[in-house]
């Protein structure tokens, strides 16, 4: 069963990507070091003890429709509304609200734990957050007034309306329609898919935020406008009032986090109100809805890496632990009476010591990403403009690489339960499932390959990527300066590592500079995952670099060279994926047609 | 819906592994060009249009168990009636007994068709097939005279009893025993676990092969006797008698292959029968139970790596269909009007190239391996011998390389699809749970991995593999001198890949012969994916230089070139996984204790 990892989450806030450094240099108000102890502890607590064991029972039965009203699986309306009564829904939330107001590093902290101990579950929340973010941002004084402070304590649940049969990854043409009202409202009409947590028995109300389209609105992304619907009308004292005219029309059947439900949801079937359409206010501007949903997008595609992570470092838990008991054939060296156990043969010790590296590298990635959300929040001018080029740079790799991470450490996880791994009730083969979701959603994995290709790198002109890799060479020469022979190459490795990334950079920038954007787009996923590859390292290297207090530095050099040494030489071949590969992609494409 | 490649499988068959040079050269006896090719026309036509359409309902309903009482999927007991009437069972099976003694290349051509439209089906005539073997080389000729025929039409289907709880990869702790009767039967008491297809309703018998134990038998697998237990006694006419001993106590609940059912068999619990214990024959001699089992099991293993790659083909069809059809965003480059297909977008085409070339070079090494076995099988003396030990090294890559290509292949086919591709009902999500089984069963392919570094590599002093490595040089120094522009970087490509391998295989070799073992299985998973890339490409430059009579040769040079230049650069990274990544991978031991 899964244990919040506590200790190693609390290592890597605070010295590998700087909490603690930030909490010091009071970079981040009145935030104690016990504080952030003691949240972390209790989060680790409620986790692991609470939500953990209804993580299957949620995945067995999942959610189930009847009638448009979805029951979530048994147990789990009580679980969170214990979950939220612990505060926890807003710990990053608006003060004026109810909210902590506390750092996105803690936030993504508690939200690995709760996506170890149920991706399905943590869903709920992780979509209201965005919903709170939007809404805190852009939402008028009077929908805040009366929407926010539920959302906040998490009374009420937030959903994300973009997704339409047509329109994907292209929201540009979605069509479903609001039309304007007299009394500033507007009335929603359309079909949304792909719904998390649209309807459900765990909250009185469902707020809803919907994209759509107005009579007059320009054709394309730049005539897409944001609201708010909400399943039951508020009235003026805060009560609920009337159902909406939404509903949920089904559920989907997938092939893993059953215990969310992925709604199909109709807008202004009439099935509900006297006047035909849903009733919905504006958020934000007319015109301006995508704007509004790409601000809390950001931190989204970077909850969904948390959910890499957080599966990576369930399953490798779960993996260890079998291996250190399924005893089979003796493994060379073996001493031992009988058979010794699976974690001794060294095919067995290399899978799970890439799962941990994979882990703990996508774990740096993404806090560092919060990282660089909180120090932009903190700070003012040219250095929160340098904090938000870092943290928009880092959040597509923190997206792709541990959601990719997710899935073939869960898929090494299976394989090292054998047979087991295969049978449901083990529980290893649930990871995988749920992992598989997490590099489609929030921009599929080949979409923040664009983005970071093609709107990342450019920023300052290139200047923001290049001060991260020097900063990152400054790392692979501390491990050289060390002269710490338990490094063995690593020095060496990061530094080839490096220059693998920084040619396949400086080569995509001089693309796009030269109008070659299908060449540059060809590499953009090889180059996506060179650059986790090479944070995976970093990463490790920072944290093996810092001072042991707990003892477990030798561990952390150990594992750091594992991944230098084994996992990074593929930096070389994705290198020239990038700079060499597009050729042989262009001239290949008629093979598939 | 799945279409049998049937082209594309006879032209690897004919032009890459050498099927048309073998018949053209008299090796395969009568066998003519004219019947292979209306056989592997007509498999296509059964695996597309009888087969395909009932494995979508058979992964729906799964196989379902009541009082012991299996039943397969609506539709799949006549489904298999039609396919063994149409003598598909005894293709390769001996002449003496109905069967057709047919090439290995042929069934598995066949075999691949069967599992792409449909694994969990196609694993039953599989385990009938691995049994027909064990008895036509091992059983006596009064078992054969009972049985054999009976098998070989496929009215009765076999299964193969290994795994016991505590004894998975290690057979030689398995606990069934078995005791010995005056008239020359045994009886059978014990339990075995992960029996595929071991109680249906599909045949009117089954004829189980157990692994046991004598009362008197040495410790360990050196004590390990074959048994043929059928689940009905055959009477002296040939006709069923009295059920025997044994019975189905339940069936797994699985990720994948639902409707095969994965059986616990209960042997001599006293539930059927008068005496306590299920009647068994010896197979082979006493205490030689494993060698009997290993000279079906590399069979068994090629017949598994066919599974990855009749997945692999499956799932890519789907996503280029899906690829083609579904329009999304504007592609760079794209003058058509509206959205362009996915397929135009250089990201998606990346991912469907890999999946070809994954496909298409799994194929190839599987098809070679049968080659091999075939060769053997129509050569005497040195030269036979040198061809089995081919077989004997092709076939721990096949297993290894197809299956993990079936995993990696369908999991790129789930993310093609986006969103789509995480609901059940697309069909895509299927194909990545059925394939995940073919990595663990039949031998790990860590397992597979310890098998070709400590028991391959090794043949004739090394020299197996190293004329092998010497034909693949051939084939890249053909590309060199074709001076065909198309090819691209192929030859050095190639070249700087078999370099690669041989100075892997060299390192292995070296490292063994100084008693570093640990060492050397350290690196035999990277090894295994290096052999295999490797083949890949080469596989695919034979496919590129053979004459191009159906107009396809410029794709071909496409696709290889395209293998060769993105996907075999890991081949550097993997070779130096092999060479030097073990003192880190034991360096860090500790992290996992």
């Amino acid at each position: 069963m899964y244990k919040a990892p506590v200790e190693e989450i609390s290592f890597t806030l605070n010295h590998v990507v700087g909490l603690s450094g930030a909490i010091d240099a009071g970079r981040l108000g009145d935030l104690s070091q016990d504080l952030v102890d003691a949240i972390l502890e209790e989060a680790g607590r409620f986790a692991t003890n609470e939500m953990a064991p209804l993580g299957e029972v949620g995945d067995r039965q999942g959610a189930r429709i009847s009638d448009g009203a979805v029951t979530t699986p048994d147990g789990w309306a009580d679980l969170y509304r214990n979950w939220r009564e612990g505060g926890w829904n807003g710990l990053t939330g608006p003060e004026a609200y109810g909210g902590q107001n506390l750092p996105h590093m803690l936030n993504v902290a508690a939200l690995e734990m709760w996506n170890s101990a149920s991706m399905a579950f943590a869903l709920a929340p992780t979509l209201t957050m965005g919903a709170i973010e939007a809404l805190d941002k852009h939402g008028s004084d009077e929908l805040k007034a009366i929407y926010l402070e539920k959302l906040v304590s998490g009374e009420w649940t937030g959903t994300m309306n973009l997704t339409e049969p047509h329109a994907g990854s292209d929201l540009g043409v979605l069509k479903t329609r609001a039309e304007r009202r007299d009394d500033g409202s507007y009335r929603i009409f359309g079909q949304k898919i792909y719904i998390t947590w649209g309807e459900h028995d765990a909250a009185d109300n469902i707020i809803h935020l919907v994209l759509a389209r107005l009579p007059d609105a320009p054709a394309g992304t730049r005539g897409i406008s944001l609201f708010l619907v909400p399943k039951f009308l508020v009235n003026e004292d805060g009560s609920l009032g009337a159902r909406n005219d939404v509903f949920c029309h089904s559920i989907e059947h997938k092939l893993g986090i059953h215990g969310s439900p992925t709604c199909t949801m109709i807008y202004g079937d009439g099935k509900f109100g006297e006047e035909k359409g849903a009733i919905g206010w504006l958020v934000g501007e007319e015109n301006k809805g995508l704007a509004c949903m790409f601000t809390m997008m950001n931190n989204a595609r970077l909850a969904v890496g948390m959910q890499g992570v957080a599966i990576a470092e369930a399953a490798t838990q779960k993996a260890i632990e079998y291996a250190r008991e399924r005893t089979q054939g003796k493994a060379p060296g073996w001493t031992g009476s009988g058979m010794s156990p699976i974690i001794e043969h060294p095919d067995v010790a290399r899978m799970l010591l890439t799962m941990k590296a994979l882990t703990q590298g996508s774990r740096a990635i993404c806090y560092a990403c919060a990282h660089a959300i909180d120090m932009a929040h903190h700070s003012q001018g040219d250095e929160a403009k340098a904090w938000s080029e870092r943290a928009a740079l880092l959040t597509p790799i923190a997206k792709s690489f541990a959601t990719d991470a997710g899935v073939d450490v869960a898929s090494l996880g299976i394989q090292v339960h054998g047979g087991m791994g295969f049978i449901e009730e083990t529980g290893a083969a649930r990871y995988l499932r749920d992992a598989r979701i997490a590099p489609i959603y929030e921009g599929t994995n080949g979409i923040q390959a664009i983005d970071l290709v093609t709107r990342k790198l450019p920023l300052s002109g290139g200047g923001q990527v290049g001060g991260f890799i020097a900063e990152l060479k400054e790392v692979a020469e501390r491990v050289a300066s060390s002269n710490e022979p338990a490094f063995g190459r690593t020095a060496e490795g990061l530094q080839a590592a490096i220059s693998d990334l920084e040619a396949a950079t400086e080569w995509l920038l001089k693309a796009q500079a030269e109008g070659r954007v299908a060449e540059a787009l060809a590499g953009a996923t090889p180059y996506q995952r060179l650059f986790g590859l090479v944070l995976t390292g970093v990463y490790l290297a920072k944290g093996a670099l810092a001072p042991a207090e707990d003892g477990k530095g030798a561990h952390r050099i150990a594992l750091c060279r594992f991944a230098v040494e084994n996992l990074l030489p593929e930096t070389a071949a994705l290198n020239r994926q990038v700079i060499e590969g597009a050729a042989s992609l262009e001239a290949a494409r008629g093979v598939l047609a």
